[in-house]
């Protein structure tokens, strides 16, 4: 279930993703949305800032959890252009983000729905809610396009 | 199966948890180790740095790859007092941390055995090796005293 504010904010999400691009990270967005605003983005930076672990959900958590002055981000929801892996969906966890909303499917290393289903897991004392699917087609082009592109060779 | 070098890395992971008590953090410490020597130490800074995911891995491996100026860890050991969580695990996957000794069992919230298998999962492309139970009781045994202080207030 999604609305049209979802579709909103999965295109800012979208614009963060292309901003990846210059610095040859694989291109993922995040925007991270608090009573209807928005109080953070994020990017994937692993190239960019050289850390292994600065995939865009990190980063927009991390900036999110600064500007409010908390962790707990439980009145939050993290839009995201591609299924967040186990390390993301952690993340989300950690930080007690009550919603997920994400674009494309990640078959080989999603931990939402692909490999593990780890936001909406019975034994988790968190209950995550989660939306699949916006914008799915124009989240999945920019990655095909990115991963064509460098197979082509520079 | 674990050797006399891996006992002491551990007890200077202890030394890391240790260190979290000043701030009030849950004591957990971990120590990335490369060709025999200490690349980075980290340790549970959460409350110190009011960030959701400063976990001991995260702030290990973030300041081991600055140190080596690489984000591939495969020829690193992790040593951690507590079994890693979700987000921690999926940390160890993305920056390709070749193996993980860890103290503690976590039953509620551990992904290395407890809840998930992440880093033995036959669907991922990567192989970590996991040794456990290394100074298990005196790692728990610092949790504990800590949540029985917490819990006897302040």
């Amino acid at each position: 279930m999604c609305s049209d504010a979802d579709i909103g904010f999965m295109r800012q999400a979208l614009a963060q993703a292309s901003a990846c691009l210059p610095a040859g990270d694989v291109p993922v967005g995040a925007v991270l949305v608090r009573d209807g605003e928005v109080l953070s983005v994020g990017r994937n930076r692993r190239v960019e800032e050289g850390s292994p672990l600065l995939h865009a959900e990190l980063d927009a958590i991390e900036r999110g959890a600064r500007a409010l002055g908390s962790w707990r981000l439980d009145a939050c929801t993290l839009y995201v252009t591609l299924e967040p892996c186990v390390m993301c969906a952690g993340a989300v966890l950690q930080s007690r983000v009550g919603r997920v909303v994400y674009g494309a499917d990640d078959a080989k290393a999603g931990a939402v729905r692909s490999l593990y289903q780890v936001l909406e897991d019975p034994r988790s004392p968190f209950s995550v809610k989660v939306s699949r699917g916006v914008l799915a087609e124009e989240c999945a082009a920019l990655l095909r396009s990115f991963f064509r592109e460098r197979r082509g060779g520079k």
